[in-house]
């Protein structure tokens, strides 16, 4: 495989694309609970690698509906109109493709062509509720992509690319353009997009307030009065903050 | 349970209409096949009353998306530009509501006022790949409905209206605006808009060589030569037409 | 089958229990929702007849757990202290057996001498998120009962009583002892017991309205301003019932 | 539906098929559970109507596999060789086919053709762990039928008849040919060839010790050392068999 | 992630254990076959990380719920009564943390702080039949982790602690506190405790004569007469024990 | 664990062999499907080790069903004519064993002492759709394995051999034996065994223009007019192999 040159990503403030990388889906998942949002970590689906990158990214989406034989023969699929192939060479550059494949793995989702193309255009990540195939060429290029399972045969004889951009549901969470997804090994949640900045803020605050208590537990402090935080253990925490973080004994 | 004084059905040929009203959904799957279509029949669902009429009519579809806490509050979900609402009183007379919830049954697709307001304004039936609330007095109306199983949580809880009259999946099928869907005990069946009038002929033909068939197997007669239909039972089948059907000794 | 003497019910106040005699599952889970509450719903069960009377009544707790050769034999599943027959003798009359079977349908969690005792005893129903044996004989016994399929393998192939009256998860939702179920052919939804007198008046109130409405829409009117309500529309139900519920025109 | 004129059925020795009749299938299951059977009862199987007679009667098998495009055509499903259409014609009188479908539905195992043929030619039943088409005429004919739910689409678009009379899995048992499968509404169970007679024995027995057992309960009396049955009250039941079973007080 | 110092673990006779260390699930599972118990494998159970350590110790149990909306919150969370919280602290060293979620992947059964906090103190894994958050951070930890799939969403927004140390059922097997669970890469095994010490004697002879059985297999002999053991190869094995386990030819 | 000294490989043409080495499974399958054939994928299953070498070799199938408490002792399993045990023995060098369990996990399809037989004798890998036992031994033998999960119970628990070498449903696949399986990170594809020589040519020619295309993309072209190939790119591929591949710029 010849070394990726992605292109440089966009779309994203860099400042809170930064916050959203060292937090974990976990952290986001719970400040959006803590504002009334319970069902945004999509359910069932997996990192195709664990080593790869974290995802973060805008959605940009492609939805599919069930193939019909005269539709979605292999010569209408090579067309340049095909919404799948459009998708590709459409999905702006740092977001991340979000696919509504109704749950099929009957039919791939993505081949190790398409990934290729996507990681030289920067695109930030792939996401379906389907499968793909290729799964090992895939994961060489580098590109965090999560699927529900491994989907080889091809694309049309189970899926028909119906629309861009619109919004969506995938594994079980509504998707609207824009809304942030960010995913690591527990899987991917989604941020509404007026609420990003904030959220990022406060997910960067509690994972940072996490390596603070991870300190003392690792050197045997019990959980009760550390974790969750109470006021007492967050003043503790501030001082230490203030205090330049010293290393711990 | 008032009497309900259902609006006249339009739109679907009415001679087509008569002669889908006395075919199974395996005879038109049979057809569909013949003609290379293999994946129409609709998976998983099943109709809510033993007793309800033959579904027959053309598609007019509602897409659900799973709900966002911040957008799908019972306060929205009363205003009158709701999209589930407001497929209720845009459905066409004659049409088959086809609602793609995304196989969820977290949350309703339709309860007993919506039915009732169906029954009313003429709509031939729904088919959700979700399910029903208030299954019983759905039932009572006589609209003919085919669910996944009883979902009987608030919609809001779960689901988002999102669009109205696109192509849509329903339960493993493509259903553009306008095919046919055909429902019994079986399921249902979708047929591609440009085939109606062919399909009908062809499945109400099968149909008759079938109840031909029928008596000579109730009077002990081998499947072998006889069903499916060889050229000489063929034969044999139109002599007996030309004659007049008469009764079998 | 011998014809039944249901000895009486107590422990629900009769005036709620009447009142939650004539609302249906979705309408409580409604008024739930509208108290915070959204999983209520029990997931995946259904009645065991579609004519048996609907189920109202206080949760006592069964739980099973997976057998265990040696301790799960026929000889001491027929001693007198093994919990699963305690819990047919020892369940108040009025209230509803709720079984946790965690799910399994490899082995019943009751048969139809059980259902025979329970009916005399004057218990209101069975709820179980396993399965029965002898369904056909328990359904002559008139005895309200809700499953996920049939499990006619005998109990001590796969489950053992642990426990009565605690606190359990069934069908995904939690039951306290003394929470009161309410089972139509939607399904089952459990009320917190503090909130039981609450939820009857509220519930009735809903079907109250939705009687108004459906009359309205059985003549022709939209739900739009109509259903759900609107001030309007409640204002209007109220005067029709101030003015003695006349006949709809 | 022409009225069927069922053949006479054999095979199975008159007075153990009477028994059987009379059983239920847990009764069945309980009696082979004690002798160290434990997997007997077919898992997720539902008679396609509530009124259907008692299924009984010895294994006759057709195992399916997975269809092949250029094995299964339409064209060579209409061969008088098929194996599908062959069992049909060769099943036994008085025996019932279980059919080994793979766990598949997606493609149909009967439709009503072969059902009324069956039924004329006095076979007792069929078993299968797919499902039918034409399964509201199907039941018309009166023929005991199992299977896991409705599969209306042809045959060969899924299935591909193998194997006669062979020994099969079924919905997770052991079927060997002239095994003995006894039906109703709690589902299937399967007896091993050389176990019927005293099963059948031991399963009478059973339940008219049941029906004494109901009796009273249905009186009043606890279960608590009428059932499961103590030796005291097996002793009763004696004795109240000796007298001529009298009317209960 | 600073370096864990696990405590020093009990409870478990460390003979016993260093056996069981070196034995597989499956060998256990087969000692218990031969003792008449056949449903001892947790179902569907993967571990966290290939690379983690064999899972051996006593079962100390904590069960959950389906949480509910006006128990559950974080607040009530934070509390150090919370029994999820305690099972946390009172675990005992050695012991393993046997989780009943009831198969929930709804909400997150552990997270990594917790894991943490276990592995200090010396316990020496935990099993869920539901899933972890956190899992890529939890794995780093080093502590033996068992879950059905990742399960990133809160505790409170599914599950809630209702007791400690009680007899549970996770996936599918009995689990009585003090039993004796065993872990490898193909799953998880339940000993009963009064069987511990004789099962782990009987396994490691399995798994000695099994590593004198794969000495000859990779060298070209059959399984036919050496696996499983015959009286014969059994008689080889001993003579070459005595004789010191030469290295093989 | 000792060195394996794997026995030469026959009965596939090597340099067919040779071919499928070189190709990924999504490629055969689109190969066949231009032929026709849809379903060739195995469905579920996943390779035992993402390390594991490339599986290619012609079916030799072993067939399960259910087992019976009174034929599947472990004594009857240790004959040397039990199915299971024959089929180690029996499947030819080169072979892939493919094992048809039902889809059960409930007992294994193989251990480690079965596969570092077949290892031995040169067998090339085995395919089930249930699961094996110490499933990280087989790995170490470095036989290319396929399952659906890990199943440790003993085989007799579940699983009784039936039948050697004929045609098997596995995974929702037709495999006729001589049909040849190609294996790889994606799953398994099955090839008709009288279109191996056609279908390993064209799927390599895919293959080989996918790496000239991936050059291409990896250098930031469009897929557009590139992938899938178009009349121009073919020709410009063609000139590309008759100039000698030179380095793309």
């Amino acid at each position: 495989m010849t070394t990726m040159a992605p292109a440089p990503v966009q779309e994203l403030d860099e400042q809170i694309r930064a916050k959203l990388l060292r937090v974990g889906s976990a952290n986001v998942a719970n400040v959006l609970l803590a504002r009334g949002f319970r069902n945004v970590m999509m359910l069932g689906l997996a990192p195709l690698a664990d080593s790869q990158e974290q995802l973060v990214g805008p959605a940009y989406t492609l939805r599919f509906i069930p193939a019909r034989e005269d539709l979605d023969s292999m010569a209408n699929y090579g067309r340049d109109d095909n919404k799948h192939r459009r998708a590709i060479e459409e999905c702006p550059s740092g977001a991340v493709l979000v696919i509504d494949a109704g749950g099929s793995t009957a039919a791939s989702s993505m081949g190790d062509m398409m990934a290729t193309r996507l990681r030289y255009r920067g695109v930030s990540g792939v996401v379906t509720d389907g499968g793909y195939r290729d799964s090992a060429a895939i994961a060489e290029t580098g590109l965090p992509c999560y699927q529900q399972r491994n989907a080889p045969p091809a694309t049309p004889i189970a899926l028909h690319p119906i629309a861009l951009d619109e919004p969506v549901g995938c594994a079980g969470v509504a998707v609207y353009p824009g809304d942030v997804l960010v995913g690591d090994r527990d899987g991917v949640v989604v941020i509404p997009r007026d609420l990003v900045a904030e959220v990022a803020d406060a997910a960067l605050d509690a994972v940072e307030y996490e390596e603070f208590a991870a300190g003392h537990i690792a050197r045997g402090r019990s959980i009760l009065g550390l974790f969750p935080a109470t006021p007492d253990s967050r003043t503790e925490y501030d001082e230490w903050v203030a205090a330049g973080r010293p290393e711990m004994e």
